[in-house]
């Protein structure tokens, strides 16, 4: 079971006690107790007294028992430190799990680990990647190459056209995630065991939302539906879905670097990626694009995981979905995979990769496709003849275009590559 | 391909001539022809003239071409019969794909012909599901039948209460399909070959997606960064995601409705659904689910789609993603399956289905959970054990209660199911 | 609904006609004319009076009440024809249903279907391919090339060896299709409603089998357990498992001959793809890899559609999996997808493709990865000094080899691609 | 990593050095100081050394270099401990290494590794698994219940023969996973860097190949072809397919038997679950189908491992897959999941669930599909009509029966649940 979920777990349980108790449902002494030791679980000083594996109940019941019977222990100790005397017990039912059900509880955990994640991890690690990304863009703004479509060489742009592409997909991919957040601040605690709310008080569900906002800092509210809340993960499999599309966004990125970078002598060879360990144990002096076959590889999974996700996602059956523990261990696996992945890929291959200019160059002196330049003065259908003519004689296409009565110089005014990166201005 | 395509394809044929009349840059008879030709492909008019399938080029250059095509040779014929001396003949790449190239227009009419699907097709397709939901929930807002978690029977709740967390996943379903639109509206035409624009004029992407949205009533602009809108489809794929976790809420209603009413006489039977067909060859008499059959089928179909769609837009190289073709052709898919799946199974299942109250009572007498109402009067521990001798001995639970020293009264008072719908309200 | 499941719906009740006629289970004379009416639709003659699509009943028990109608009215009306007296009426239940359940019955035509395309359709195709790729691996035995890894220049290898590879793939996929049509061979019928074979006569389910493998010459045969067969799709969800493989093979050969071919100038360039039309809209000249991409969006379709049929395979419930309609639309899609694209690809593709022998010889020529050779000799440490030492400065593999005392002599000795296509021999 | 892939490396460096040594390749000190050494990595005794997770290069190259250093440092100290004067140093790519290359070398790790498991857990667990059920089958062969089908009451069965239905789906999926094994006992090794097996000696691949299958008892033998054993991993992509097959028949099987014992008072409740665990945190004395939902939750996760692995198998690039160690990562983990729940939910839930035979009688008194047996004698549509009539008027199956003419006596001959269980038997 994620670390996470049990942390998250430790702040839901404290908040309870905290509410519970000005609610004058919980004897003080005993809510504050509770409290500091639920404090403890968050903080992850207890986690080792959690060992449960996701494969259990489908509604974590018995995480949610471990949290409340390992905090009960620990809350009687603290209570018995304060007071030799007393003889209260805290009990993991009665009072730890006050209000709650695993049924609410669980899920809510999920939320709070969530969002937290996407928050404090996810969401600076893609700012991070993609700051990156604009800072290439910016720096290779004036490096002209060959464009290549269908893998087939295409009209020039630049390097850094090239890598704002990267960047704005990687920020798109930030506001989808941000996009998707405002499901998972609503939670599902004070539904308890069907989503009534029975065995709770009014206003539980919004006090514990305020106070677990309050701790965090994330506007945490009560899901309006907690019939919807508890027996659906659909949020969860939504959020995932923003994962799943930077995963497609990460696998086109890692494949054109790895591709660009392909060679060095015997392939594309434009980009020159850092070389951060040996590439080979037989061939040697061997360079290879590691990071980007790390990022593609994290892509596989998290699209594996997507899978996962959605099919326990749809599975839930009547007031609760019983799926709970492989929703939440893969929508934070993934959400650990690309957040890890992007600070690393970031740090070890976009920061430090560097332009091959002169290859560059050569690519962009020897393509064909220049002659689009040439459409809009001579029609598609003579500039077609020209390039077909140089592909057929294995002529520059200056040669090509001269063969069929196009002079030097009106070959060099269309066709320059840097009046080929942007739209052409009207004459006013 | 997509007949939906085909028509986006004329619409945007049709806005390219306008815009580009308007700037001078296509002779007005000319462009006026292309107009109107292209007005005919976009109503459906020409359609049986585009044979083509999708497994073709993955950026749909053929249909970009046949376009093209058809509309020059509609053009010129318009010309001619204007003027029957008129020697013009509209050239398909010169004038009406003036400005364009397959790898901008394929995106763009992709993002039109979806966005047109997601707002009348789909949009209208879940409301219509979700209020038929809403008005079951209201309508049995006052009949309380046993809740089940796991499968289990659980404490209570109504039916409407059940039923307000289905119309809830519909109604959060709509959300996340309107929170995807916005990408959807951003237009890649005016990228040309590989996002630059070479060939087009500065401002007409802006002029064409103002010419779209003022024929659709859609917010269309363009895209910010045009290298992202033609190498990758993150946008199509995020909106798939939205359509993936419906597919998630449909399954979860579908099964959740064919089992609720599975029987008639050997199973749930609290629901009794419309009987639409005979549903057996040899079993006489015999009803059948075929609804929630038919929704969970769409269901399994729109999840499929999403890994195609994901894997084809995952797969983007350098300036192009050239698996267009397969990808327009899911979405679109998924979309009509999802609205005609919610159309059918709002008014041929949900709409006729009927409580079956003499059964939903029967059970709620016979419930062991309603015991969760003693525990806060009780403890947890001595409630469990009044429903432990409840099942160990065949009795009641009014019985096992009395057994355990409960009377009678105090059994009453506090295991009234109508009390158990909602938290209870602290005492002032 | 597909129409090869329609057809071997007629062949099945042509079959059942027969046996249930022979063990006095039917009149002679309605039999009879069931079998020549079944047989009409078996052929495909009666297609037209198919309109169900497949979002019906999961058992697809409306499509075998059509076939039951549709033959008893054809077999009631060739009845009359043959005796203008008769008053024959053929029952759609009694007679033409005569021991059947759409439960066994589609099924029964599920697997008639599959076990059908494969054979007939499937298998060709890959053999064809296989055959084409065979052909190239011959015929290129001699062009030695670098050989790539990580998509990094790596040790040589021939382009037949290459090529190799891909046939290898394409053979092992026949073994795997072939190795999943045992269990596509074993029948349900005779299961009926829940798989007991309630209303039919013990040796029904054999007779049934050898009528039909007698009919199309596939070796059908009882399942063993008719419960499984009717409740479970877990045979046709294996054989997508094998369709699935197929498209991942389909994946790698499809992306590495499009990357092989890129260029025509500034890409790898090592193949020449035929040209089948033109390219671009916009960029004259321009040829793409338009069967690659043909192929490689169908790889992600099918590897969508085995999401759909796992999904819905898994959804089976107690007597039944009401998901078949979807199941064999999915199977049968991606069968007819597969094959298709291998016969278009090999002959458009693979068949006319040719080597581009001088940018070969060109690469060769300049990598540095054969420097793998003096491995055995000088170790691993010192290789590895020599590949650095040449990339440092820009030298060839010889100059460096030169600069760290490995004279030409030595160097030409050790380092001949000729010598590195396969291992040494031991020295007796 | 997983541990399972270290220990195989451990058993291919022992093989290598022992048939390297034999074949003179290796001074024979040497040589035996590394198959000692890399034996104490086989047996687990280094485990510790290995650090490195499956985020790295796609090739595994540094865990091959991983284990090369572990075992030369290792193979060092045990020379040194002979012979304190010796200064042999092993090194780790010159002798440990020696005539392989990662690119073979972790393949073929990754097939050891899997078809080790494969054997010793996974077909064991199945196995295990397949006799419970059948145990159950046969100890429940005179249980006569209802039939359901589209989840509404169908003909009779018996229990026995539900689950033999179960049992044959563990059994095919048995029979799936041995069909796949041959491919998995093809090894790479011997194909080196790209395929052509440079710089090792001929006969190696065969050596190791029957080192190896002395060692563990498994058949492996050379890959016919070394190119596409290491640039593909179409073998493994097809092994999870069979996977994949067997969480379908476990979510079939995880799904029918939790939903059998829903209840305990208002479900189906034929079944009684073994109580393993306190059910519910809030609700006391409940009871749920934690076994289920563990089986059912794994097998979520392995369908989204299969789409992860089927992803990575697809791309591989050229000579080489580099996307290893998350598809064995996905294998191993799908592997080990199978069949530690097959093992447990055969334990735990298989073996100690009851049947609840009153439940059962009561409800195959009540069906009313039991009029199927009517069929042949009265025809389907006066029986049809029976059924219906009872439905309407809330009649019994026999009081229908009755007043649509057919006396107790005939109806008593005819319906009789003991006589629906298998086909009837002709008269001779």
């Amino acid at each position: 079971m994620p670390e996470e979920l049990i942390r998250a777990l430790g702040a839901i349980k404290r908040a309870a006690a905290l509410v519970n108790t000005r609610a004058g449902q919980l004897d003080s002494a005993v809510g504050s107790a509770i409290a500091e030791a639920a404090a403890e679980v968050r903080d992850g000083k207890l986690s080792s007294h959690f060992p449960l594996i996701i494969w259990q109940t489908g509604s974590a019941t018995q995480t949610n028992m471990n949290a409340n019977e390992v905090i009960a222990r620990r809350a009687s100790q603290l209570l018995t430190q304060k007071s030799a005397a007393s003889a209260i017990r805290v009990h993991p039912n009665d009072h730890v799990n006050k209000g709650q059900s695993s049924n609410d509880t669980i899920p809510t955990a999920m939320h709070v680990a969530t969002a937290l994640q996407l928050k404090l991890r996810l969401l600076p690690a893609l700012k991070q990647l993609q700051e990156s990304l604009e800072l290439k863009a910016a720096a290779w703004a004036h490096i002209i190459k060959v464009g290549r479509t269908h893998a087939q060489d295409a009209t020039p742009l630049t390097l850094g056209q090239e890598f704002s592409g990267y960047a704005a997909q990687v920020a798109a991919g930030v506001r989808r995630v941000e996009a998707c957040l405002p499901d998972v601040l609503l939670l599902a605690q004070g539904a308890t065991a069907v989503g009534t709310g029975l065995n709770t008080w009014q206003g539980f569900d919004v006090a514990i939302a305020e106070q677990l906002a309050e701790d965090t800092g994330l506007a945490f509210s009560p899901a309006p539906n907690k019939f919807e809340a508890i027996a659906s993960h659909d949020a969860l499999v939504h959020v995932h879905g923003a994962l799943n599309t930077l995963a497609a966004s990460f696998m086109k990125i890692g494949n054109d670097m790895r591709l660009l970078a392909s060679g060095p002598r015997c392939g594309i060879g434009e980009l020159l990626l850092p070389s951060n360990e040996p590439g080979s144990s037989i061939m040697p002096g061997k360079v290879n694009p590691t990071q980007c076959e790390m990022l593609t590889m994290v892509c596989c999974q998290v699209m594996g995981n997507h899978v996962a996700v959605t099919t326990a996602g749809a599975l839930g059956l009547w007031e609760l979905n019983a799926f709970k523990p492989v929703i939440i261990a893969n929508v934070l696996r993934s959400v650990r995979l690309l957040a890890d992945a992007a600070v690393s890929f970031s740090g070890k291959c976009v920061q430090g990769c560097e332009a091959n200019e002169a290859r560059i160059a050569h690519h962009l002196e020897h393509t064909l496709m220049s002659v689009t330049a040439l459409v809009p003065h001579i029609g598609y259908d003579k500039a077609a003849a020209i390039a077909k003519t140089a592909v057929a004689q294995h002529l520059s296409l200056a040669q090509a275009a001269a063969q069929l009565g196009i002079d030097d110089k009106a070959f060099r005014l269309y066709v320059d590559p840097k009046k080929m990166l942007e739209p052409f201005a009207l004459v006013k």
